[in-house]
């Protein structure tokens, strides 16, 4: 390139040359490119331009190098997994529809006339449990208030009556548990579809929780009224207002049966008015989510599980990994959106029925950076009654958490294999192991929950995403189905 | 409820209880559970738990709802996100293995002799048209120091040699347009194979570019230094180190033809050094990249364009969907490592070895929110050269910012046919339509562009990756697949 003179005698005539117009016409004014850069050239209308700008000025960098002082932001780059994941599972959605046609029919869907007499005769008698208790605990405050009229001595009287006091929690428990037992065992033999199998069990799950923690609740709410001298505490400032045994009534009873919430107490925080607006509006997203629920589930995942069935019967694993996959995109987008119809829609809504004030029913669950912090935060009802009837006592007893975890762990693993083996006829573990599976997994993961950095958070988060919604639901799914394929046929053929 | 008292009797009771041992031993020290929510209770071990604390105990919002004062993260949705689109893709990758077991094959990948060998003669041809352009401009320098030495009166000698330089003109003119001519028809008639074919394509349309660059620059210097009295323009600084006629040489030319830019200047902004470390990291990645393209384009894209030919030819639109759909993603994906493999991994390698200072081969244009953004972004080294040789000269000369653009966009079009349609001997003309559509795609997402909310450039910025990359990538892209197959029949059966 030559040695470099600071002022060339080329751009030297050039500076000297006059400011006139030639024969040419084109030549009219001197154009003056910035040697700046070319993004605003200094241009005048009709000046002649000049292919000599330096459109090379200057060292510059590639914003994806390290070399770049500035990392360039990558908004772009979610939006466009959010389109290819439209476009994605829209080509799936023509693909199911060119394979299947329109699988979606009400008429077809039968069921047995018996499934629905025994389901609606079960949603009648399951309150009654609730019922039960209520009188056992009638019972029980009288006495109370009996012994509070004939004496002073509370140690003694306390002690006298420890028999009955014993005599009650066994009829409460005798109750509790009878009434889950006999309804599993109807659904188990008498209810073959599994749709009203599951709401029934729901059912009986959820009042069999509430009349544990009624009779859990006022028995000590019953002891600081006798004032046991071991009863010392405070009982909270929120109940002033509906003292023990006032709290005994059936309309008391009726709201904690109707609240969203498994945890009794006496008095709830209130909202002051029901808007109906909001209730309508929660109300028709559940509704809308329940048809979408159920299109999914007839258009897409059931041939999906049929499909899986044949491939799981020979053990092919490259198909069932092909299986388990399709099927996890489907579970994941149903298990979505039953979380919000039945979290944000359909417990607000009945929350804003019944004034009732603490709608926590979740917190953001889809953030968790460990499976710890997603069983804390997902399901509140559970989890709060878990922590208040089960792992506190055990704590308060002197048991380690880790202990006390697996218990609370352990009881939940019996309760969702009775939810899903139960209507499914096939009490297989699959539900129950997964369960106690999740502890060894909140071990794992409680490293990620400590971690301060994005990074360390999102890999703990999407650890969490592809154990519980790529691999454990899916295949769970497909454990169940198949036993139910394995033990009845084909699903069409249950209905014929 | 009944009505509430202050301080009920049954709390009065409970506060006055003293603390002794029973002999029931469980009750030893009185808990005092706080009743400010379920997260911390105050409890030590040993002390006996009561289930009354107040669980709800304020009204709460959901975070979901409205009425929740703070919105939650969804940053958990993110890494959803990107778990889906993981775990969809690599059923999609079994799914094919299924289907097809590995199509992947390097014996099999065969190519005529002839296609070999004119591809080497072009190669090594296309370069000797810049050489041809140097001896123009060595001609022309050479009679412009002439008449500097000759005459005082610059005005009238430069008009007395008008004819001369309209005849350098002329000639720069005819070899950069007979050079991109006739490497084409060869291409076009002589190579089978459209790889081969490409390559040697984008290196006529490279060479040709650079020759009209560095004729139109050279024109402007040498005006500058013959002082014609319109060229009262200032050369920029930066080509002080090397003035006209200096830049005339071999190799200064072969560093502008080495060099990843299109647009001439005597000097660059060089680095002071090659890091060849650097050279190596970026080569490594074009050669990975290069192969994950092939295994990619091999394993995926070619049975699924085979797959959609088929459909193409019985017009049925839901197949020929759903087939676009799917080429979409690996579409993208392929689209994708392609711009990084060659922006960002090869340009910069050579620029790396070339000591070229300016690496601003693109900027963020994933993040484009229109389609004017995005022409300006990814691709810097057309859009500075179109930018500095046709709009800008236009603009000069008084045209309408609309029209000048439309003709850079028709120079475009007509660069990307023959890029396009010359190798796999298509000339039909979907490459030109393409580019050209892109000028209403402009006008029309202008608007996203000013948009100062990050709602409303997210929307221009996933309708760009819709526009270009669901539907007009994959369209363009079977078009001529459909075409090729036309016309060869299958690949299998021109390769033989």
């Amino acid at each position: 390139m030559g040695p470099s003179s600071p002022v060339t005698p080329a751009s030297a005539n050039a500076r000297s040359g006059k400011n006139t117009t030639n024969s040419n016409g084109a030549y009219r004014k001197p154009s003056a490119p910035s040697d700046n850069g070319p993004e605003e050239p200094v241009v005048r209308k009709s000046a002649t331009y000049r292919h000599v700008v330096a459109i090379h000025s200057q060292v510059r960098h590639s914003c994806l190098s390290r070399d770049a002082d500035n990392a360039p932001s990558f908004m772009g780059f979610r939006n466009l997994m959010v389109v290819v994941l439209v476009a994605m599972n829209l080509r799936l959605i023509i693909e199911n529809f060119l394979k299947y046609g329109v699988l979606i029919c009400i008429k077809c869907h039968d069921y047995r006339k018996q499934d629905v007499v025994i389901g609606a005769i079960l949603v009648a008698l399951v309150p009654c449990q609730l019922l039960c208790s209520y009188f056992i605990e009638l019972a029980a405050s009288r006495h109370a208030m009996r012994i509070i009229g004939q004496a002073k001595k509370k140690d003694e009287v306390f002690n006298e009556s420890r028999r009955t006091w014993f005599f009650i929690a066994l009829l409460h428990s005798v109750i509790s548990f009878s009434g889950l037992a006999a309804t599993s065992y109807a659904i188990y033999y008498y209810i073959n579809h599994p749709g009203i199998g599951t709401l029934c069990e729901i059912q009986v799950i959820i009042v069999s929780l509430k009349s544990y923690s009624y009779a859990l609740t006022n028995r000590d709410l019953r002891r600081a009224m006798l004032g046991s001298p071991s009863t010392a505490f405070d009982i909270p400032a929120l109940y002033a207002s509906c003292p023990y045994p006032r709290n005994i009534t059936i309309g008391n009873l009726t709201y904690f049966l109707l609240a969203p919430t498994l945890v009794y107490q006496p008095v709830y925080p209130r909202t002051p008015r029901i808007r109906w607006s909001f209730v309508g509006k929660r109300l028709f997203e559940f509704v809308c989510l329940a048809v979408v629920i159920w299109l999914l589930s007839a258009q897409y995942a059931a041939p999906l599980l049929r499909n899986a069935t044949e491939k799981i019967a020979v053990l092919h694993v490259g198909s069932i990994l092909e299986r388990g996959l399709k099927l996890s995109t489907i579970s994941v987008v149903i298990w979505l959106a039953g979380f919000y119809a039945l979290f944000q829609s359909l417990l607000n809504g009945l929350a804003e029925i019944m004034r009732f004030g603490d709608r926590e029913f979740y917190t953001d669950w889809w953030n968790s950076p460990s499976f710890g912090v997603y069983w804390r935060s997902w399901n509140r009802p559970i989890y709060t009654f878990m922590k208040r009837h089960v792992y506190m006592p055990l704590i308060t007893r002197g048991w380690n958490p880790t202990a006390a975890g697996t218990v609370v762990f352990t009881v939940s693993a019996v309760l969702h294999e009775i939810l899903v083996g139960v209507p499914t006829h096939n009490l297989i573990g699959v539900a129950f192991m997964a369960m106690l599976f999740q502890l060894p997994l909140i071990l794992l993961t409680a490293p990620f929950g400590k971690l301060k950095t994005p990074l360390g958070k999102s890999i703990g988060n999407s650890f969490f995403w592809v154990t519980f919604c790529v691999v454990g639901q899916p295949l769970g799914t497909l454990l169940y189905f198949f036993a139910w394929q394995a033990k009845y046929g084909s699903v069409s053929k249950t209905h014929a």
